[in-house]
């Protein structure tokens, strides 16, 4: 850097160091110098979102696919509409950077009244509210700036959660006070480290019980992706011959054309049904990451692992028969199977094939025929986003070709969320195709990012069901309430409206209007948009007996 | 009520006896007995709006014409969506309870993980964010809901502000234990009581000032129509000949042809620029409600009251010279006041005659030819809902005409805010038409509520005013900043995407274009969506001097 850069400007190349490169938000007072930064910072790209949970929903999106993101908002008015959607990466464990600007100290300490406020003239009323999204806060000083950043951002890798960042308005134009920090990317970074002690007796545990294992499954989560292990776990999986399974929630984490992937375990809602017994009959069960006993992720809580065979290796812990040890993290963990690990005898595995292509072409669409045309169209590279509710019922039990990744928000399950979660996950990577998979009441919450993605030329293709209503909630709620009903919205004409150029869009209603759109989407230069009519009968993803554990008297686990 | 009702039941006929009528919402699971409920209760309807914040934000447009409003939500995800709304609800001292669902207690009590949660099995985490947008708390079951609605209520309205209830969901469905109340239409109810000695020593003090005053001022507040005081303080304004003000703030509480309105007091933004000196260099300046010294409703605080002629009415408490009385309300100061207070002269007023026509048929269409023909196509009985942003800066100086009353968000100032609004104040009273006046870049947060108004088939007339970016932050953030841009819509077009059927809509460039959309909307029967292209260099509301006062060095006050 030539010059002493300002706090505004410092934090946005600390960040960008990180290797993120683009920002989303909305732009407002209070934040105007943090918003210039973000302009004139190299290698940053401001994505300006149709408003702020939306921009909360894209930085989740684009952190799950580049490991951190930037959010930015205004005070008060711009944060608190950001809260859903950080709370959401909170539970998904998503290290976003939620950078917001506040009143000018010099109004702040004359306790001046401005707008954005109760009209009180106090000033820290939003602190509490949007830090409880965040697993660290700092409010940033041209003096603390430098420090604070290696602290927030150390924490917040650490941790893989969101941070919260505030700067008041006139400090956000001074020079930082001391020598600015030369970050490096997250892919080099060690995000967190292990007590010696601690990590030499849980490895030495947890390869004692594999060495004694004879039918092995691995459980790897969502978790291994927050912190970089991918590729590690894989050569684990390559190198042991043990055979996995992935939960809801963590569908798409690992190639599901990998020779030893079993299925998607959920308890009764496994798909193939086999794979509960494959995973409940296992005589160890290692779990990477954490797996989360969330009724949805569970078949509601119909897991059987058993505490005895299950062994967990959390992110900072394992817990490996009666002992619990603590400070040993997941990266030293997996580091120390590939490395110790015995080498299990090839399972024999189901060749797995995609489902059976349903329907006559004049048929009217239904789930039954749209999901395996959805399957199949997906080709290496994809990244699949699938919104929760029927989508997210159904398509987990699908397995994906090869190359094809998937994001769902099972835990959180804010509907509304993959729509600018897609646009995040396209910005991320742009060589990969976006496909949403959306259900038309959810989509409603936050159609209004079409446009932005129209702006900023990215090319979804986008598929929205159309059964006129809540899909899901009509089941859950025992159907044929008005409350369940929707707006009846021509989803197709939305592209156009919000300014997208170059779209293809069509509403299909048979098998062969939808045959003829996905063949034209797939060749088409630009964003797809495709409203499938879906009647509303066919929105029946979960059987009665097991949404009743929820609603009326759930199971004791 | 012939049976005994269950507590989410007990719940919306508590809440629809003070006359609620309508339930802005979305409906969700750990909910739904309390949506069922909404669909039963005699006298409530569902509105359900495209997402949880366009729902808080049609509630608090309701809030503002009927007095209180109802606002449902499901727990964590739906809850927290809100919260910018509610919070805006909070800073304009608006009641709108919003009532919650939560998981179950037997998920809760077990630990259970379920969805819309951190995955931790806690079930707290939400409560304090959501009571943080409240003045009053309450999570209800079968055995108190009776005694907390009681409670819930009386304080609600005595503060005028939001209410947070949450219901567990097994608890929603149980009947009420003790004998259910019934309760009295809100504009029936004494929302707030003086102590004695207290309010009897501040209208025997105001009173003692007034009998002094040579030339008095009121500046009545929108704090009069929270209380339901503007009958009483018009009597006041007729039998006192007093001359009154309004801040920005504060614009259509009162009917603006009436013949003491002076115009609007914002301090050096006074228009007519008059006003200021009229108000400033009264003898007595009478506050009722107690004005908010806040930047844009100030002239970026250049008001000049002085503390010795300033005579403040609060809610609860009285300033006058050197005395606070406090338990001292504004409904029996006003009410003391009507009772007590002399009589003036006649004040010799300036009529008050509309902005000037101007511009050519053919002129491309600007500020200067747009705000005089909205001015001119008021007519008695309409609500204008006026966005933050240009419009806001521009019209509160315009009078209203005889019967028009206006909303603005002038302190909370979440853009955005206008649209969904303009849904709760059309529901709250159909007899009067809503004409909503917004910016591009704010219409863009919260358009997809425009398909909620053609499902609930309301009949507003809407003004989009399109300059391709986000107007006044351009003017602040000194131009130029591709953040201040926005995705190129076709507006116009959106009521047909969303649905809306028998709309009529436009997009106008020129002056003859724009008179003749004006001229089919005054007489169509449906709504009307009326895109105005503005040029860019036409948005220049607020003069730099002015807003540097809040960017660079504030004038302290």
């Amino acid at each position: 850097m030539s010059k002493t850069p300002t706090v505004s400007e410092y934090v946005m190349q600390r960040l960008a160091d990180l290797g993120i490169d683009r920002v989303f938000g909305v732009p407002g007072d209070y934040s105007f110098p943090i918003d210039d930064a973000i302009e004139t910072t190299p290698g940053l790209e401001w994505v300006v979102c149709a408003n702020e949970l939306n921009a909360a929903y894209a930085a989740d999106g684009y952190a799950r696919r580049r490991g951190a993101a930037i959010l930015t908002t205004t005070y008060g008015v711009g944060e608190l509409s950001a809260i859903n959607g950080v709370m959401g990466a909170r539970a998904h464990s998503l290290p976003v950077f939620h950078v917001v600007g506040q009143p000018s100290l010099r109004i702040q300490k004359r306790r001046l009244v401005t707008h954005h406020t109760l009209g009180d003239g106090t000033y820290g009323n939003f602190i509490p509210l949007s830090a409880a999204t965040a697993c660290v806060y700092a409010q940033l000083t041209p003096d603390n700036a430098i420090a604070e950043m290696e602290r927030v951002i150390a924490e917040a890798l650490r941790q893989s959660a969101p941070a919260y960042i505030t700067i008041p308005q006139d400090l956000q134009c001074m020079p930082v006070v001391g020598t600015p920090l030369k970050g490096q990317p997250l892919a080099s970074l060690k995000r967190h480290a292990s007590a010696p002690a601690e990590i030499e007796g849980a490895l030495a545990a947890v390869l004692g019980r594999l060495k004694q294992a004879k039918r092995p499954v691995l459980l790897p989560t969502a978790i291994i992706a927050r912190y970089g292990l991918q590729a590690k776990v894989t050569a684990l999986l390559d190198r042991t011959r043990i055979p996995f399974a992935l939960s809801p929630m963590d569908k798409g984490v690992l190639d599901e054309s990998h020779p030893g992937y079993l299925g998607l375990y959920a308890g009764e809602a496994s798909a193939p049904a086999a794979v509960r017994q494959a995973v409940e009959e296992a005589d160890l069960i290692l779990d990477l990451g954490g797996l989360v006993f969330e009724d949805l992720n569970t078949g509601y809580w119909s897991d059987r692992l058993g505490d005895d065979r299950l062994v967990t290796l959390g992110t900072n812990f394992v817990h490996v028969g009666d002992k619990l040890f603590t400070a040993a993290t997941l990266t030293d963990m997996v580091e120390g199977l590939l490395a110790g690990a015995p080498v299990f005898d090839k399972p024999a595995l189901p060749e797995k094939t995609p489902a059976d292509l349903v329907g006559a072409p004049d048929d009217r669409l239904g789930s039954a025929s749209f999901y395996p045309r959805l399957q199949r169209l997906l080709r290496s590279g994809d990244v699949l986003v699938i919104e929760t509710g029927t989508a997210s019922a159904i398509l987990p039990k699908l397995v994906l070709p090869a190359g094809v990744s998937c994001e769902s928000q099972t835990l959180w399950g804010s509907i509304g969320w993959a729509t600018p979660a897609t646009l995040g996950v396209a910005l991320a990577d742009p060589s990969r195709r976006a496909v949403l998979v959306t259900g038309d009441g959810a989509h409603q919450l936050t159609a209004n990012d079409i446009g932005v993605m129209g702006r900023y030329g990215i090319k979804p293709l986008i598929f929205v069901l159309n059964n006129g209503l809540y899909g899901v909630e009509d089941v859950l709620s025992e159907r044929g309430h008005v409350y369940d009903d929707i707006a009846p919205w021509n989803y197709h004409a939305l592209p156009a409206a919000m300014g997208c150029k170059g779209w293809f869009t069509a509403r299909v209603a048979t098998v062969a209007e939808l045959d003829q759109a996905i063949a034209t989407a797939q060749t088409h230069d630009g964003g797809c948009y495709i409203e499938v009519m879906i009647p509303e009968t066919e929105s029946q993803p979960l059987p009665r007996a097991m949404i009743d554990r929820i609603y009326k008297a759930p199971t004791p686990r």
